[in-house]
């Protein structure tokens, strides 16, 4: 499988320097390490707000570093957590002496690496809180995780603690609303194909020509259910029929949506996917506030998409609304 | 091939009802029209500045209808021109009593309906100007055009006189604005692999695992050359130093600086790509101003990318970098 790049192992690095080409008034890189900060952090006297992760779901997460959302953001290896102490420094780096919220998605490494970096941070004196989420609602466990993987929903927590956090919360507060996010937002995925990892160079799983996974995570995991292909409306009604089990909202609950493509997927279909997704909102007896539709959490080159619903109240509408000005997600006022 | 999609010829209607539906405070459908335009159009007072052409480069060019940007975007079929009717009816939506300026993409199909229209509108006392885009330097004369095809320099003609329009200028100053732009930019892509089209559902050009096209155009159509695959550093000088000996800049001149995914190509990809491209700007003596990294104008699912350089004066950095709201591109003060 051909790809844009050099030697596979060198694929982070160049990446991260290749993303503070793009945005060097925006963003640096720590020196000799894997995580990207506002180019201005700490930012005195604001919660900083963090996250990482594996590489290969860009903009996840770096992608979210600017006013409004993120401070820093920790690329580990492709599918791989970043280290302790990668995650230590990003923590030091990003506290502005009210303390650092880490957002972490639920897999075991991930987990594991930031309670680490959490310690270490806390016995220089850093408070640091943090935020675990789990918004898969195709899995109770599964490969890599205790309980429900992190999915597309984790950037409504970084944009809710991201705003609050600007606004002048204080650390409970930022971690409250993160936790509200966390508490209301539930994501399923299909996949079309299986991404290429730049290391391995071949599919992570097989599928046939007329076959499709459901329930897949963004780690070049197979999904739950290996089913014949359908239609986009079909796939549209499952995943989206899937979340809404899980969420059980009263009928005239306002949601956030999002149809987020997995990176191979070309936006002309998650437009498609959109059209039905907001006819079975408005059948469902719910209205939607506001659509996202584009890459936000990706696998790779992976074809697919994951849907996402997030039921809002006043406040949650307020902080997703607020403005934030990053490489990959913009609000205005 | 699977797509994410409903009956084939129905990918377009549906595509831009899900647009539509994921942002019903900014664009509107035309009745009966594969045409969206602004939700406010026509904005009174002020130059029209419209687009169009195939669909399936997505978001080119409805994702940038906004302030700032487009008022409006006609969508032909997957790869085919937009019929002079509907080009008409986008003219005559977008004129707020100071004229339309069309962006057109140098396609023969495209070039004739726009002409066409044009003639319509101007029959009925609409005042139209056309600017025609063509900034690949990979070819002289192509399968579908005379003189070289327009691609993702396009997004910055978009930018530029939309800038000028929302500032007051006149129809023959943001006319003038275009073609500045035009003749300061240019542009060549690369395929890794072919783009399937949702209508023949399988690649239109077959390329081996070890081979790729450089000089593609963005509707399926093959590149100037076939050869090895190469690391992306090597891509990279291939494509820039292409664009670079086509524009002749003298040394110390301010660019901007696109790499643009045709499609199918993680951001990860997209970044290893500029770290190179930021480099070499560097050892050419030049100064990037701005370097934009995303898919801007895509092919479908085409894996690949495209470089685009343009020389920016004092003038074309006011206007590229003055604020835009739209779907696909915000620029914030």
């Amino acid at each position: 499988m051909k790809k844009l790049i050099n030697d596979p192992s060198d694929v982070v690095d160049e990446m991260l320097d290749g993303m503070v080409a793009a945005y060097p008034n925006r963003l640096r890189r720590l020196e000799g390490m894997e995580v990207l900060v506002r180019e201005d952090a700490p930012v005195e006297g604001k919660v900083g707000i963090v996250s990482g992760g594996g590489s290969g779901h860009e903009p996840t997460h770096a992608g979210y570093i600017g006013d409004g959302m993120l401070d820093g953001a920790a690329a580990g290896e492709v599918f791989t957590s970043p280290t302790a102490d990668q995650l230590h420094a990003m923590v030091e780096a990003c506290d502005g002496g009210e303390g650092v919220l880490c957002v972490v998605k639920n897999y075991e490494g991930d987990v594991m690496n930031f309670d680490t970096a959490a310690e270490m941070a806390d016995m220089e004196g850093v408070e640091v809180e943090q935020v675990v989420v789990d918004d898969d609602v195709a899995v109770e466990d599964s490969l890599y995780t205790s309980g429900r993987r992190g999915v597309a929903g984790t950037i409504l927590v970084h944009k809710a603690a991201g705003a609050k956090a600007a606004g002048g919360g204080d650390l409970g507060e930022v971690k409250a609303v993160a936790e509200k996010v966390v508490e209301n937002v539930g994501t399923m995925g299909t996949a079309l194909t299986s991404c290429v990892t730049p290391e391995k160079g071949e599919p992570t799983f097989d599928l046939g020509e007329d076959e499709i996974e459901l329930g897949i995570g963004i780690h070049g995991e197979p999904g739950t259910q290996r089913t014949e292909m359908m239609s986009a409306d079909e796939i549209t009604e499952h995943l989206a029929g899937r979340v809404l089990d899980d969420l059980d909202l009263d009928e005239g609950r306002q949601v956030l949506t999002i149809v987020n493509g997995m990176g191979g997927t070309p936006l002309m279909e998650l437009f498609v996917v959109n059209r039905r997704l907001q006819e079975l909102m408005g059948e469902e007896g719910l209205e939607t506030w506001d659509a996202w539709v584009g890459d936000y959490m990706t696998s790779l080159d992976m074809m697919g998409c994951s849907i996402t619903v997030c039921a809002v109240d006043e406040e949650l509408k307020e902080l997703l609304g607020a403005p934030a000005d990053t490489p990959a997600l913009t609000v205005t006022e």
